[in-house]
């Protein structure tokens, strides 16, 4: 049992929550709470170590054979556990990359596409309302995002193990999506009709830019459709997780009522 | 020019930042930012102080006359600033409490109702998602509902003031809707018909419960109808900020297309 936050074991978690660069060095992460390592097990994901606060944890450990449990004290629970001592796991877990080649989509794929990510909790927000509308995949177009920054995985709540996520560049995307015929629909406000009049049904990817500045030139010229969500208030945005949830229902809506 | 953050009047804005019950003694709140500032204005609200950081927010002072103008230096701005120095302006303003009555509605309301706020966050961008959908209010039934905590006034990124937002009891809210034609759509799984098969052109308020424990009997009893979003993924559930979108965004839909 570890009860001092000097443990070289705590240290190097620690450095693991705090730096991507050693997330990267290492091909590790950190995932938090009993639910969100059920979701990262689910998926295939491995454990390198499992800290677990026994008075937190419960005797019950369904955890992999080849698992590294380490037990720890609370005083040491509480520093490394950034939602506080409800649920007495916190699991280094071996990056696993995927890539565009890697996805298996549905007959009828739904993607969605941001070109870039300004803050990781929005990616996660993306991935959570990604799975409640059963897409196929995530992309970000940008090669060196941090996926599992401790932001996004928290603000996914498990999404980012249960809805596939790549990093690509821009170039790999559009060649992927025209590869397999799936309709692109970029998210802008001019020169665009209303989301809600555009054909979703089909193979979809909806494409979005960043709140601040939209969408690049290359994916305006690369769309097969421009889409809108109008914005009747005062203010002049929504933020993009809300964003991608509305479309990606719009689709979800269009998809369940054709076939009813 | 204050240039100490252990001035009174910097040391009663920190506390009036972190306190709510020095919000609710001095009846005053704290807005930062030239947009949110410029929000506030338009909505009526008065200010009694601007803490103003000269070298960032410029020459051009378009506040009102009545205004108490106080200069920060940078040392003392970056103390009182959240988001770090863009923008040169925090001020203090009146709270100005709204009852349902005061609510001028239109000819179909659209109306969000949260049974309480888990999240002053949560509460914000539910704002900032009704401000999009032209919603007419958004109420909250917990009467003690401190709408000026900072973290809302933030993700709200302007939407408090352009979005009429009421904290009231549920019997109050419930006689108010019924009194006024106001159809209740209560948003839970269980019971319930999918949220795109229910008529929203006629005035609709769209009532939600916590992430945690959903909605209390007293709700669904009051209910014209429930509503569910379909869960298609492993998770289940959306976050508040994102429901309430998808089921606004439905209610634009259906009331922009039946327009044409």
């Amino acid at each position: 049992m570890i009860t001092s936050t000097q443990n070289p074991h705590i240290k190097h978690l620690l450095l693991l929550q705090q730096k991507s660069a050693q997330r990267r060095a290492d091909g590790l992460f950190v995932v938090e709470g009993r639910r969100e390592v059920e979701h990262c097990l689910a998926a295939g994901f491995s454990l390198r170590t499992a800290f677990v606060c026994p008075e937190l944890y419960g005797p019950l450990r369904n955890l992999p054979r080849d698992t590294e449990v380490i037990d720890v004290a609370p005083n040491v629970y509480e520093r490394i556990a950034y939602r506080g001592g409800t649920e007495g796991i916190v699991a280094v877990v071996r990056e696993r990359k995927m890539s565009l080649s890697d996805l298996r989509l549905s007959a009828s794929p739904l993607i969605v596409v941001l070109e870039s990510v300004e803050k990781p909790g929005n990616l996660g927000a993306v991935l959570r309302s990604a799975d409640a509308a059963g897409a196929d995949a995530v992309v970000v177009c940008d090669p060196l995002t941090d996926l599992y920054n401790p932001n996004l995985i928290r603000s996914a709540v498990g999404a980012l193990f249960t809805v596939p996520c790549v990093a690509c560049s821009t170039e790999e995307c559009i060649a992927f999506l025209r590869e397999k015929g799936i309709r692109i629909l970029t998210a802008q406000l001019q020169d665009s009709s209303l989301y809600y009049d555009a054909p979703m049904t089909g193979p979809t990817a909806i494409v979005m830019g960043t709140e601040a500045t939209g969408l690049t030139d290359q994916w305006r010229r690369a769309a097969d459709a421009h889409i809108r969500i109008p914005m009747l208030g005062r203010l002049d945005s929504l933020n993009v997780s809300v964003s991608a949830a509305i479309l990606l229902f719009e689709a979800v809506r269009q998809r369940q009522t054709k076939k009813e």
